[in-house]
């Protein structure tokens, strides 16, 4: 079902000296899926994140928020799927702190030194118990070659697992990037993406990273849209093994690793939209000659949550006044209807707020019916630019909704 | 399809002396279907409304903003169904000016005196021709008797005509309320609802009747949505005809006519949602105890917006988490979860942001499981509160969706 997405081929994922990953089988929510994952970082590594802005973040978000403030160095990332430990209360921070505790003992560090990450259905209590009984496997299991194995063990309701790396020369030699990425719906990423966790094995320092990703974060996960919902859980992790022994040290190294990570983040958002739940059809919403990216974006986004044009962009059909109504009620006051163009794919379909005439509707048809086009919006009115990836609404988004959980 | 909604009784629709409605098939879009429907109003009507604030509003929408503001006494309105004439530039005004034209020709007034409405498909060229060719016949069947007629006659992707009336004694003696609306999809109405016309036989000034369909539009047509679309030619008007004799006066009598166009405003956007499309599930999502209105309002409409709740709603599956995750993004800055509780129909399913301990899930199932149900939220940090009435997000919504226009 997913939209010119092939799994990842594990030969093509570059490992990250520094960082390995093991995974199991904990019966969490089903018996016979990998839905434990740990990651192992060597000492000397840094890491950064970003989160959720949803005020119900989970239990697991708050303790590793609470765990990166502290500033003890990460020693290892716990990871389990099936239950979300969001709404849970205390008693999920409880259960998540455990689950730290376990794995600290298990890797020889502090309960600080480790981050808890959850993801799955959201209000029941997180089996803590499954969790600490598997660990052990999972810790047995780690290796720097387990990307692919790592990917499925964190997917939800995704088809496909989610990994992509990429190389990168610095001036003290070349370094690594490689991620990994699971989402599928309650996809409005704000911060972040529901789970992703990037890395590299250049040295990097903390503040440097930081900056990495949060610009790598409003490039990219920052951008997708499936409905609108801002999960609980979201969190996007950069690490920075220093296993290469190639320091990031000045401007240029930082730009150029910043271009890959960029690179990685945007393929897993753009994987996470692919593998949508229910999803047809990948489409680029791109909105252009704004007065600034501010309110491209705002256009841009009203026209990817709206249902109408999400039903139409299933349906291959294409409704120009159900695109024009949602850039309408964007909510950006002052916008003139009548300096607005729409292309379909480089085919203009309408031009200065009306129907082009030249335009026939079977060409506009042949571009949506393919599984991947271009929608284009252009304000004529300044040089702001905004782009966010989306995908279509269909019938198997409503029956994978209405059947989830149950 | 619609949920607890009944077709109009004609007997139960109380005429409004110097309101006339005369209908036609006009073959706008279909064949064999009313389709044009003209409202003759009595010398001495005054006339009040609230348009869509959607960027791209419709050529009628804009004229009849003008030939509002020009502050003549309006004597004619002419609605069409088939084709909305948005997105249709100068010709869009210059064809809705040529019907205005046409029917003013009729009544023997001038053009300035007739507002024009459209609802239909977006950004096809308006049939002004088959309009004009309808409007004698429209013009011959006009009879204060004819409003369930002319509810059919505004009806697009409608199942069943909206009719309601209401009868309320004055200082003066008794008046009586009438109103007709259509609407069932792109329906997320700001300031109004696609089209809903009420008139009253009191006699109301120009200003006084302007409070009262502002008041009525915000606790009627401004708390529904169907699917966050707001349309394009969003229009509600509020007509005084004067035929009953009875002067609202005072303070008092507005109040009480207020409070019966209040009521019939309300069961026309009830009845909306109802009749919304694929809706299966009527829902008043009730937010209280917030710290004012707008935060409330906020919330609710997260609710109401989220495809996972809507799709939820569908299932009858009581998936908390889909909607703490909506309260949780709704953009209130400062909320506590670990204050929230969650009722449906009086069950508290969730207390201060956890899953209620005493609550069992099957009896969450059964009040889903009816066609119309409460969703209550209690904030439990001031007096605010807020109700907007939605509906559920069915399969049959994306076929409806998928398939209208081709």
């Amino acid at each position: 079902m997913a939209v010119n997405l092939a799994p990842p081929d594990p030969a093509a994922l570059e490992p990250i000296a520094g960082v390995e990953l093991g995974c199991t089988m904990a019966g969490i929510r089903q018996a016979g899926r990998r839905d434990l994952m740990v990651m192992r970082l060597a000492p000397g590594s840094t890491i950064a994140g970003v989160f959720t802005q949803n005020r119900f973040c989970a239990a697991p978000v708050i303790l590793a928020q609470r765990h990166l403030a502290a500033g003890w160095e990460a020693r290892g990332l716990v990871v389990n799927t099936g239950n979300a430990n969001a709404g849970t209360g205390a008693d999920g921070i409880a259960r998540a702190r455990a689950v730290c505790e376990g794995l600290a003992c298990a890797l020889g560090c502090a309960v600080e030194q480790i981050l808890p990450f959850s993801t799955g259905v959201i209000m029941e209590p997180l089996p803590a118990e499954r969790i600490l009984a598997g660990l052990p496997s999972a810790v047995a299991n780690l290796d720097a070659g387990h990307w692919v194995q790592a990917a499925e063990a964190i997917m939800t309701t995704d088809t496909v697992p989610k990994a992509v790396s990429r190389r990168v020369a610095l001036s003290g030699g070349d370094v690594r990037v490689t991620g990994i990425a699971k989402g599928a719906g309650m996809i409005r990423p704000d911060m972040a993406t529901m789970l992703a966790f990037v890395a590299t094995d250049a040295t990097v320092a903390r503040a440097d990273l930081d900056r990495l990703v949060r610009a790598a974060a409003a490039r990219s996960f920052n951008c997708i849209t499936v409905d609108g919902d801002t999960s609980t859980n979201d969190a996007f992790m950069l690490v920075a093994s220093g296993g290469a022994g190639v320091v990031a040290r000045d401007d240029g190294d930082l730009a150029r690793l910043g271009e890959a990570i960029d690179a990685v983040a945007m393929r897993l958002a753009q994987a996470i939209v692919r593998d949508a739940e229910g999803a047809t059809k990948f489409v680029a919403v791109h909105v252009e000659s704004g007065r600034d990216e501010a309110e491209c974006r705002r256009i841009a986004y009203a026209i990817a949550h709206s249902p109408l044009v999400k039903t139409a962009f299933f349906a291959s059909d294409p409704n120009l006044g159900r695109i024009l109504a949602a850039i309408g009620y964007a909510g950006v006051a002052d916008l003139d209807p009548e300096r607005i163009d729409l292309y379909l794919d480089g085919l203009r379909v309408a031009s200065q707020g009306a129907r082009d005439p030249a335009y026939a509707e079977a060409q506009a048809v042949a571009a949506m019916r393919k599984p991947e086009f271009e929608l284009r919006v252009a304000l004529n009115r300044g040089a702001g630019v905004a782009t966010v990836w989306t995908c279509d609404l269909s019938f198997d988004y409503v029956k994978i909704n209405a059947e989830y959980r149950s």
